[in-house]
């Protein structure tokens, strides 16, 4: 698919699908451009954990967004590890479907980066060559955690990975041994099989545990030091192969 | 070395060192936090290549810098390949030092973010210990590139690598196997080598070469369209294993 095709999409009377990126939690790691957009734009939609209050990326965005604003929630039956609902998205981007065609931008609130393990791409997806779709991209939940460690991530010929917890056993082995630097996302109940495998790698005492990176309730602690058999959603693990990317 | 360690360092009265991720290029991807830091600090250190003018950092965070901030510039030997000079970091550390000696904190510009391939790092190993040094993460010229295309880089169960095209052949062909998204950086005079590996991994009609993404002068087009023997220094390729990230 051509830029041009991904860029654009229907008339000019329609409205536009933004992806704001919002950042790994406090909401001054929010850009100046999705500060602007969310100050200014009428329709924001956002994705909410089903029985999960408020949600995080409302929580984030909240002080930015121009009062008035229709909210679309969407509510998704979310689990660290299974297909989040197609039901759920479909349901989501017909309500903002419905914004789009009678002309309105609709913002979509999206935690991290929307195009790096985001949801918004399942809605894109539904919308794109329909209407126009653009993206503000944000800063990872990794390059968030690292900076409140101080961590280098990556330097010089470091090859830097971003891993999901949720892979068999022997593909992390085999992941983990083609990086430098790693993120390990959607950790949850892969915890003990994640610390397994980095203690055969010989890379345990080097991992470090991030809950929560840059809000309120932020945890930060060595991975050998983790009591815990099951991590939260919004956790990852950082490694450097040599405890740290070096100069 | 612990997180206490890495986040402090000397007593109350010396200045901070506050590496200041800016972003990819367009200054409205500045973080509201990077944003209001410019327009306090006192002093503002930043890295140029030599011969390259102005330089990039200060180009994009220019118009937030406090009037009558202290500018230290680091003129640096740059190469795409090659270990930049050590000597040239060592008086860079010792110009930003005078400063935190005489308890004023210090602003370090730095493209992308400081932790992700930056030289951010050199500067902070020189300095960490004897003053506190801080991080404020920035977008990656990946997620900049990746929002211009829009181009979903990694979701479910994908891995997603940041791969410098330095690495010799082989290296590259197994990074690559062991990665679904990829982002290239470094290209520069590797860009034929890094074209050949792409094809025999059976993934150059899905590359994508995006040069100064997010600024005046932007280039995008798909690899296999590009002329070019050699890439500037700011220029990545993108790939995804499926042509893109799918729901």
């Amino acid at each position: 698919m051509g830029l041009a095709a991904r860029m654009s999409g229907a008339g000019s009377t329609t409205g536009r699908l933004i992806g704001l990126g919002l950042g790994p939690g406090d909401p001054e790691l929010i850009t100046l451009k999705a500060a602007r957009l969310l100050g200014r734009l009428g329709v924001i939609a956002h994705i909410r954990a089903a029985g999960a209050g408020r949600g995080m990326a409302l929580s984030i965005a909240g002080g930015l967004i121009a009062p008035g604003a229709v909210l679309v929630e969407i509510e998704m039956p979310m689990r660290d590890d299974r297909s989040p609902g197609a039901a759920a998205y479909d349901a989501g981007a017909a309500a903002i479907a419905a914004h789009l065609a009678e002309g309105r931008d609709v913002g979509l609130l999206c935690e991290g980066d929307p195009l790096t393990f985001g949801s918004f791409m399942y809605l894109a997806a539904r919308l794109q060559g329909r209407f126009p779709v653009e993206v503000v991209p944000g800063i990872t939940s990794m390059a968030g955690a690292a900076a409140r460690i101080g961590l280098p991530l990556a330097a010089r010929t470091d090859c830097l990975a971003m891993i999901p917890a949720t892979l068999p056993a022997p593909e992390l082995a085999a992941r983990i041994a083609a990086a430098d630097g790693m993120a390990f996302l959607k950790v949850g109940r892969h915890l003990p099989k994640l610390r397994r495998v980095l203690e055969e790698a010989g890379l345990l005492a080097r991992a470090w545990y991030v809950e929560r990176a840059t809000w309120p309730g932020e945890r930060i602690l060595k991975l050998a030091d983790l009591p815990d058999e099951v991590a939260p959603y919004f956790s990852l693990i950082l490694v450097h192969r040599r405890g740290e990317a070096t100069a």
